[in-house]
């Protein structure tokens, strides 16, 4: 099948979360907001020209006449197409809350650099941005690391996989997060690993996927910085 | 089918997108929170004693053996089960895309009193929650609503459902998300009505539906107050 990509240009962001899948899924895909008239192409299906059922805001994925919007609803679809979710619904079930729980710690994510929304930029929100990463690095992320952990360890048929016995998105997700994360907050990173040190071996897992191994070594892959959701203010990572 | 519905009780917040399905799928279900032990049955999923896949946070649905979390991953289920969702897969993505986009509503409208998160509490953060809810007025609460009104222009089948020709949770969704609005920004919510009227015709839908009449005028509807997602605080009803 072929899949096109329509996510923004020159950050990795929430498209990368199905990048990673598609490159994982050795799937056929177009990266449409990387070609020339990227920006235009997105536009079209967010204009409702392209499409009677336009998305919200990208990520969207387009595959023959399917439009489907949201990561965690696109990897959700994508799953059972690549071979990336094991084959049974409750499975399938439970990836997506899986899924949907990082959904929620990547907002949160990004909030810690746009507490008061995203219309302001960060200058003009610094002393709040502050205020949110310390709380954000106290309360937030020891609890969704910690949850991310305990499943990892009741997973009853594997130790460096979430969902069954074998790559999931849940996974290369898991693995988008944790690398932004280290990028955004390398103090706060370091400080909580002994306690979550289990998730390192999700981490090498998708590491080492040979799909993903090439990937990630490739100019495909694009660094972070700082218009994307993850973003290194030292000034935040400070507890 | 059984049901059962566990979330915090004294407040409608997330749970409310699911009671507002179930009451309209006519099902019949417990809500686990609001019985004398409700917060212990709560705890024992969320600590993994009840399940071997815990949810991260309420609300989740736990029917015969399975236990499905998030509000939009819910009604997904729901959807088909109850006939509240189209019998066919592509208008089933499309109705779980604008639930998302309704999810990202809500957590934003929710930010607009806690933008420095969840660990503090409203009056440690008064200012920043006064800057954040004018940039919500100003600009995320008229995209997100015309957005929605375009969602319905555009059905070819309907003019007071969002998707397909009958009631689905999307409409019931998008009510709730009205409703709360108009509860905690009666102001901005009067002065935008001109430009978002269509979306009327999907909160009468909701309110005239007959199962839903005889819930929303029922005790077991809970009122919106200041411990929820939608509150009124007057300060915050000002562009």
């Amino acid at each position: 099948m072929q899949y096109a990509l329509y996510y923004w240009p020159s950050i990795p962001g929430r498209g990368e979360f199905v990048r990673l899948a598609l490159e994982a899924g050795g799937a056929t895909y177009r990266d449409v907001g990387r070609e020339p008239d990227g920006l235009e192409q997105i536009e079209a299906f967010l204009n409702g020209e392209a499409t009677a059922t336009p998305p919200f805001a990208p990520p969207f994925l387009v595959s023959e006449t399917r439009v489907i919007s949201h990561v965690a609803n696109i990897l959700r679809t994508l799953g059972p197409e690549l071979e990336l979710v094991p084959d049974d619904s409750y499975a399938r079930d439970w990836a997506h809350s899986l899924q949907l729980t990082l959904t929620d710690f990547v907002a949160e994510i990004h909030d810690t650099h746009h507490p008061l929304g995203p219309s302001l930029y960060f200058d003009e929100q610094k002393t709040e941005a502050r205020r949110r990463a310390v709380t954000f690095l106290q309360d937030r992320l020891p609890l969704f690391l910690g949850y991310f952990e305990q499943i990892l360890d009741n997973n009853p048929v594997s130790d460096c996989h979430l969902v069954g016995d074998r790559l999931s998105y849940v996974d290369t997700s898991l693995f988008q997060v944790m690398m932004g994360l280290r990028y955004a907050f390398p103090n706060a990173m370091a400080d909580i690993h002994p306690t979550v040190a289990g998730l390192d071996r999700v981490i090498t897992a998708v590491r080492t996927h040979p799909r993903l191994r090439d990937y990630l070594d490739s100019p495909r892959r694009q660094p972070f910085n700082e218009n994307g959701i993850f973003r290194h203010y030292p000034m935040l990572d400070q507890t």
